[in-house]
């Protein structure tokens, strides 16, 4: 499978932006160890997923381009795949709960994709673009479980490490699990001796609770401010995360907000809470970080900032 | 001049961070130039301000040194003389009006300065500082208007032009006018055909009025959400500004809070309102930058997020 990376990873060369690996004086005096952020908030539209969808559909033969494809999402992956659908001349269908908030719809539209909207619970979307599929003939991306998906998620921690050199250990967060299995095979390949832990927030622990199965269990609803980790493993995320993946270990509500506080306030990046996970598995995570070479996945820094800039112009007005 | 900006450049070059310049697709789009943002942000302290004050207090003399050092500010200023007095080993004092924020008093303290408040006037604390200097032999260091401040400052618009080759035009934000003249020193300097525009907010435009007068006009307290652009220019940086600025611009308000959202929610970048006004100017200035290569100074990123983390933690309480 690192092939497989190593190939998304020539073909996404000059397609995404290679992302800036940002560091810290004050949080490498915090833990003791070196410390390397891999800021994929600056990714095309602001998350890696844009990684995993423009892999993907660039994979599709002609055929099942000129049909077009069709992606379930409230969130990143909804704005990856339209954009990588317009980048590749391919039509894009996105299926969003009907409570998706507006900015959100906005963002996609102003991609070029059409959204189709369904229920609010996670099963009326997916069942939504499966039918769609069916009837029409679109491919369906699925968010993480897509091993196409897989591998670009993977070039993040492969450019990470062609930057920086081996590591002793990496960080990423895990939801749906397609960004750490990319990792576990990236850091794997090319430094074998790295361990490979996924953080996940506590209240969203299917991951957490299925490494130690060895079997999926899901969640059911999970309730999260880490909005873009309440999917569960799939069968090819488990899989890769039970060969390549050291451990998975779990983080509050409260440490994730303070991971947040972190990157905003010292280190100026605006980042999303499921992005911030990694970095409070750092923080809180009780691991063995002194004299070690650290990388942390920050995934992604989207977030709706419509209450903050509010409040800035009140202070204009008065 | 130029050569004092290449010998603080020597001498700041394993101290201060040498921050990214990041670029937006879509800002290029916007503008129909190339943009190339200097992000002081991610300097050390949070602002360029820590370049000059290093600069300065490495200049002076072992007895001065064994002396101390004294500064008046509310704002980057305080913190950066805090952290190059600590890194040099000379004790520094710092006044500060009784109004200022906590938190920015104990970031100041962290950073090991002592603090001594004063009323809340900007005259009173300028009093306070010149008396204290004048009893006890500490130098006052002056936020904009010391000349090493000035060339320490000028290095970061040197690092830009090293790292992306000439520029047509430099736009930087201008209040006491250090970082403005610093700029233009090392513009003309390294390509003399480049524009250089001081850009300030229109509601403290003492700058725009005393570079058309060509004699400081001051602002009489001016009231502006760039805080750090209330100050007004000096006898050095008017100078300066005269000899070497092609233009000043002003900016509203509702522009400089535009240019943050911009900053924030498209390039994932925590910019403070007077980190904000120079790509203000770019993007309302009506200046000609179809087709050309365009540096903007982002000044800092330290902007009091309490409230905006508040409103976070009630979510994960509910």
């Amino acid at each position: 499978m690192f092939e497989e990376i190593e190939a998304a990873r020539e073909r996404l060369r000059s397609i995404v932006n290679r992302t800036p690996v940002m560091t810290s004086r004050t949080l490498d005096a915090l833990t003791g160890g070196l410390i390397f952020l891999k800021c994929e908030n600056f990714q095309r539209v602001g998350a890696f997923k844009f990684r995993g969808a423009y892999n993907s559909i660039n994979q599709l033969t002609p055929e099942e381009k000129r049909r077009g494809v069709i992606a379930h999402s409230s969130g990143n992956h909804a704005q990856a795949i339209a954009l990588a659908a317009k980048l590749l001349g391919v039509k894009a269908i996105i299926v969003m709960p009907k409570n998706t908030p507006p900015v959100k719809k906005t963002a996609t539209r102003g991609y070029g994709a059409e959204i189709v909207l369904s229920g609010n619970k996670p099963t009326d979307r997916e069942e939504k673009a499966e039918r769609l599929s069916n009837e029409y003939g679109y491919t369906l991306i699925h968010p993480s479980d897509d091993l196409n998906v897989i591998y670009g998620a993977g070039t993040a921690a492969y450019e990470l490490i062609e930057d920086v050199g081996s590591l002793d250990l990496v960080l990423a967060p895990v939801g749906g699990g397609g960004l750490l299995s990319g990792t576990s095979i990236s850091v794997k390949g090319l430094c074998p001796e790295a361990k490979v832990i996924g953080v996940e927030p506590k209240n969203a622990d299917d991951a957490f609770r299925s490494f130690k199965a060895g079997k999926i269990i899901p969640s059911i609803n999970p309730q999260t401010i880490a909005d873009g980790l309440r999917t569960s493993l799939g069968n090819n995320t488990l899989k890769i995360i039970l060969e390549n993946v050291d451990d998975i270990i779990t983080v509050t509500e409260k440490q994730i907000i303070e991971a947040m506080k972190f990157l905003w306030e010292r280190m100026k990046l605006v980042v999303e809470p499921s992005g911030a996970v990694s970095l409070a598995g750092l923080l809180y995570g009780d691991l063995e970080i002194k004299k070690r070479k650290v990388g942390i996945i920050i995934s992604g820094g989207n977030i709706d900032l419509t209450s903050f800039f509010k409040l800035l112009e009140q202070r204009i007005k008065s």
